[in-house]
């Protein structure tokens, strides 16, 4: 690619932060001047009559509750923390089918329905109305116990949910935002991991995006989503286990190793850039699965230069297109793939020395029409059978170079 | 209930063994007289003309393959074993939309399309035709290394995917098959786990059931799976790894620790039998969920008393029609539930001392018409959320009993 097709991924990001009618926090992440939404000279107040989100809830008899966020269980079965988001049936709101809360308001409409005070926006990102986890002032986080049961542990489902919308046009993809926008998403993103990994209690951040009806998704805005988790997930807690033995064994990092052995033979190598290698990993288990990672060790997007995530912009678009490309219809036609992407980052805290930056991207169907479904293995034995190979993965990829 | 009203729960069974055209192993377990299926009298070859399953696949070139099942990859960066199902891509044979493989072969018509080569039977087990997991005699079973890459480790996936049918009428489901019935389904699947469990190379079986195209189940004929794994699946780890550490600090099993608690306080208890108990797990994490755990520390189904699997016989029976009201619809009507069923029983070597049996039954539906889907959260991090808790669930089973 010569100099003059470089597209222009300059980091021009404005950010204002507000708040919306609940006290939820709102920051718009602005790329294109004059910036169409987040200045200060125009609507930010969310003109909702919404109660505040951490005021008492009071129930048909009149009797005060006090919000105090969802519970996390520890299951004594796996040792994992489940948050019940049971608090979520108190939704006083849902949208009519038909409405679509990420939409930016409409000029001159009564706004109402929308979650986005604004009537146009480049990037947002808001906490979700409805969060599985959610730090309520002033709630105890400390660890009790159920009935003075020592197996019955719980506490405070502290963190955050944030919603991030990619562009302000419901019809729109990430594939298809262009790559100053990408730059734009790439940014909140690295915004959002170095201020959640701030919050009290907040043990790890996952950036990600799930897209398509096929994994449950019903409002097709083109989103994703951010949590601020209080305990360091089942996978990467097993990703850590891995790392730290193989750091012990070796002095050198899991992952590094992984994209060098990758790099050194090339057969499921399926995207290089200056800084970024995609490749299916030597055991994936989806259908369709592919790992993004940069080539320079790092924990975490915030630990990204501006080259690297410059490059990132323009990289991750060419690999969305060709995963919209993977499966074609009956006419030959793409058909655009629904899948899950997600950034695989270091905990806060713990295991950063062995930790390395990478996305996830996967898909559970299988061919056109025909969906892998977690079933008795999958689901009851947390075991995984592939139905295909990742070299055949890899090839389809390769193919549509 | 009095002595007349109990149910005929004795063992009664008789286990015939054949082998179907292309060597798969066939097992009815009959329980009527006379024996509708397995008499030595009656047809038991498989007219079918199956090639033999370990015969090398020659392909168009005419050059002969020989077959060497399925393949394990060591996923290094969770250390879970994932096979390879892709040799299931060699299928030479699919059963048109309409025909049920399952179903009894028709009197008096050709015998082609099914897999039960007699026109009727009680119970039955056979080898499934396209496996995840099969042992090819005379294949290499030890670990070795892709490429000289030490990341990269594969071994053959020995073990065995069978499939039970639990009654030879498609529209019978295990809930409707009454308590004889259900007695020969807990010899079958005693008799299964001892058998497979002596197979070379077997580390764990697992007995389930996927029941309802919610969960990708295309045939509705009344059947199960079992698996004979080559290692201990993740959950099953997870497991084992808590069970340990708590019998470390207090000389006691986990499982039995967890039941007590739950019959302490009894508030998650949702059916109690001489020799079982059906409770809610605190931390249960899908929408719905019940474990059912015999009250004596036994390890595995195959060291149940005869006591113990009339009483299973009858229990399981009162918790599935149960579970089959959990939801109705807009008229009131109960809507079959879509659901997971599988045995946790110890492992074949490791962890037997800390393992105690129980069955997890649990469903993705959260509402008529509303699954819980395996999005980004789920999938990407294996952290699950439940959006309910276990004490409406357990609420809910309390008003069906």
């Amino acid at each position: 690619m010569s100099t003059e097709q470089q597209p222009d991924v300059t980091a021009r990001v404005r950010r204002t932060a507000t708040r919306l009618a609940d006290g939820r926090e709102l920051i718009y992440f602005d790329d294109s001047e004059p910036y169409v939404s987040g200045a200060a000279t125009r609507r930010l107040d969310d003109p909702r009559p919404l109660p505040d989100r951490y005021a008492p809830v009071v129930d048909a008899d009149g009797v005060a509750h006090p919000v105090t966020g969802p519970e996390l269980r520890l299951d004594p079965l796996t040792g994992e923390w489940i948050p019940m988001a049971a608090h979520r049936m108190n939704r006083t709101f849902l949208p009519p089918a038909d409405a679509n809360p990420l939409a930016p308001a409409r000029p001159g409409a009564a706004y109402q329905d929308g979650e986005i005070p604004d009537t146009d926006y480049d990037v947002v990102v808001f906490e979700n109305r409805f969060p599985s986890l959610m730090t309520v002032p002033g709630v105890d986080t400390g660890t009790e116990l159920v009935d003075g049961e020592p197996l019955w542990q719980r506490r405070a489902g502290v963190g955050r949910c944030e919603v991030i919308c990619f562009s302000s046009d419901p019809t729109a993809s990430l594939a298809t935002v262009g790559p100053r926008r990408m730059r734009t998403v790439v940014e909140a993103w690295t915004d959002r991991t170095r201020e959640l990994s701030a919050l009290p209690g907040v043990e790890q951040v996952f950036c990600f995006e799930n897209r398509g009806k096929e994994i449950g998704v019903t409002l097709h805005h083109p989103h994703g989503q951010i949590y601020a988790f209080p305990y360091v997930t089942p996978r990467t807690q097993a990703m850590l286990r891995q790392a730290r033995a193989h750091h012990e064994t070796t002095g050198r990092l899991l992952l590094r190793d992984v994209l060098d052995a990758e790099l050194r033979h090339g057969r499921r190598v399926v995207l290089e850039s200056e800084h970024w290698v995609a490749y299916v990993p030597y055991a994936a288990r989806w259908p369709v699965e592919v790992h993004l990672a940069p080539r320079r060790d790092v924990p975490d997007l915030p630990a990204l230069t501006d080259a690297e995530k410059a490059d990132l912009s323009t990289t991750y678009l060419t690999l969305l297109r060709r995963l919209d490309q993977f499966f074609v219809d009956g006419d030959g036609g793409a058909i655009p793939l629904p899948y899950i992407s997600g950034w695989h980052q270091a905990p806060v805290r713990e295991g950063r020395d062995v930790s390395r930056l990478h996305l996830q991207v996967f898909s559970v169907l299988r061919a056109p029409g025909k969906l892998k479904y977690l079933a008795g293995v999958e689901s009851a034995m947390a075991s995984w059978i592939s139905d295909t190979t990742p070299e055949r993965i890899a090839r389809r990829l390769q193919e549509l170079a």
